[in-house]
């Protein structure tokens, strides 16, 4: 119909107490994200309205009830709310955890992702999901123990192996662990959670574009363990994941020291870094690309994004918050989905 | 007997086939810093003057036997290098790791720990060591297990509690643990151990000029363990190591999420940072502070500082070290060195 693919990307707009609804007002207001795909919001169209009324920005959305006979049939709109019920305003004056919060927000994202896995000609099909964040305390006050958005995807999509990655305009890192307490990877960090990230990230930097991805994989140990001095991970776990994925033609190397790795990544040495934890991986991620990183899980079937930041419920509502992160989240969606439209056999 | 203080700096060479002689003479030809001090350095003459003459700068230093009569008497010329003998220069040839690197800059930190501690009045003494970087490898080849200078000045002071603080521009940690495997943390971080830090950071702050200094506290976990989800150390030991210091006076907060912390304390919010590991502190320090960060033993009788990298053995003899973390490290252990002798009761 078109003729370069303008994908539909599914936006959910987290906990309605955060600072969710206002990225994703204001990101919605940026003329040149408009342009570029159709958006189907998953939310409180109360909270979005309040939120663009109280930012002095223009509600020009098709609200309809996400459950009623309208929104199972085509809308063409560039913009539609898929409206919730049973949304709280209380919400919105405790700025916290709650669990109207948790059921409200956790319902975004779950029927994103189902709609995400219809099939193309789908009228409910979307083509990416952008998830704003939700916060983990008011799922757990809901009943659900979901550590994070990227293992719901996973489990939602039948995924067995995803990676939890971050693209920002200085550095691309891969996390072989994500959302367990450190003193864990005792058991955890195994040679195929080593070697998982570097074969996953190998493809997914190949997905935005660069041919032959030099990846650099982090020590566990300061100093990368020092050649055995502090502690043997890197002999055990970390040579033996790398040399299986040189083995498969992939170009990795390591492992390095991480307190200097990142420099050389962020100069332009590495194309992407597989960090062994969630801190180690986090740290110069933030530092160097605040209000500019990705959360991208990959090996999913469906193409799904996220800013790199939290609910943020201290300052949710104040008119603070930056849309940066969401901004380049929603680009990062539209570009993967908009690639994997044009390489699909064009439909009849 | 001049007006204000000027104190005499150790500085030891380190490792021969590293970059320590080079930015130790670069550093010495820094004017600013030639003024501020007089100067010892303990190392290979032969080498210090080949660097030299490779960099096209002069070796205007007086030159005595660490060992001779001479030695134990007073010299008053700005620069002395105490030479030790048994240099084989094959160490420059062979870039790298040898017993020859070892056995040599273990003596000159052993001399020069030892002039540190003698009394104010031995024309030996000096006020102050900075440490160009050894090698662990070395050092091990040679016979000895020291797993970096920090440990060995400590039991040289017989200090019973040190810690490794990071003075940069931007930002100041100090490191609960330090050079172990990551997974001994189960054994070694204790309430003592993240009570230690806050406590000598504190002092060490306060001798920084900072009256009231405001303290953070990372987690060990990701996200500071989410409210327990992700492992109880924040609850178990790091939080009660806060509410001890807190008890003292000492304005400490956390513990935060280390992953958005150092942004906050990056941008002017905390005077200093409490990384529990070393990755997690050294990994802002060093891509906020490359080239400039220090590396300062705070707990010492002695003042004892370095710059924040390494023996950098594949440049080593390549005129392509900067010395500007060794000139910045020269620069805090003159300041350290000449408040606590303007504090100390005036000699007759």
């Amino acid at each position: 119909m078109t003729d370069e693919p303008r994908p539909v990307i599914a936006i959910t707009m987290g906990d309605p107490a955060g600072i969710g609804p206002e990225i994703v007002v204001r990101a919605l207001a940026d003329p040149a994200l408009r342009g570029r795909a159709r958006y189907v919001v998953y939310g409180h169209n109360a909270a979005l309205t309040l939120e663009a009324d109280r930012l002095g920005l223009e509600s020009d959305w098709y609200r309809v009830a996400h459950d009623s006979d309208r929104a199972t049939r085509r809308i063409d709109d560039d913009v539609v709310v898929f409206d919730f019920p049973g949304f709280e305003e209380h919400t919105l004056v405790n700025r916290g955890p709650s669990k109207a919060g948790g059921l409200g927000s956790k319902l975004f994202v779950e029927t994103a992702i189902a709609d995400a896995l219809r099939p193309a000609g789908d009228p409910r099909h979307v083509d990416g999901v952008v998830t704003a964040p939700i916060s983990k305390a008011s799922w757990s006050m809901a009943g659900f123990k979901w550590p994070g958005h990227t293992e719901l995807f996973a489990h939602r999509c039948k995924a067995r192996r995803v990676g939890m990655m971050f693209v920002s305009p200085r550095l691309r890192v891969i996390l072989a662990t994500i959302h367990i307490p450190l003193l864990k990877l005792r058991d955890d960090l195994t040679i195929g959670r080593v070697h998982d990230p570097i074969d996953l990230g190998h493809d997914a930097c190949r997905e935005l574009g660069i041919e032959s991805p030099r990846i650099a994989v982090c020590g566990l140990n300061p100093h990368a363990g020092e050649d055995g001095l502090f502690g043997d991970e890197e002999e055990r776990l970390i040579v033996p994941a790398i040399e299986a994925a040189r083995r498969t033609g992939i170009d990795a190397h390591g492992p390095f020291p991480a307190d200097t790795l990142f420099i050389r990544a962020a100069a332009g040495d590495w194309d992407l870094v597989v960090a062994m934890y969630h801190d180690q991986g986090l740290i110069p991620v933030k530092l160097l690309g605040w209000d500019k990183a990705v959360n991208w899980t990959v090996g999913l079937p469906i193409v799904r994004t996220s800013p790199d930041h939290g609910t943020a419920f201290d300052i949710g509502g104040k008119a603070r918050a930056s849309p940066g992160s969401m901004i380049a989240a929603t680009e990062l969606a539209i570009d993967l989905a908009a690639r994997r439209l044009a390489e699909a056999t064009p439909r009849g």
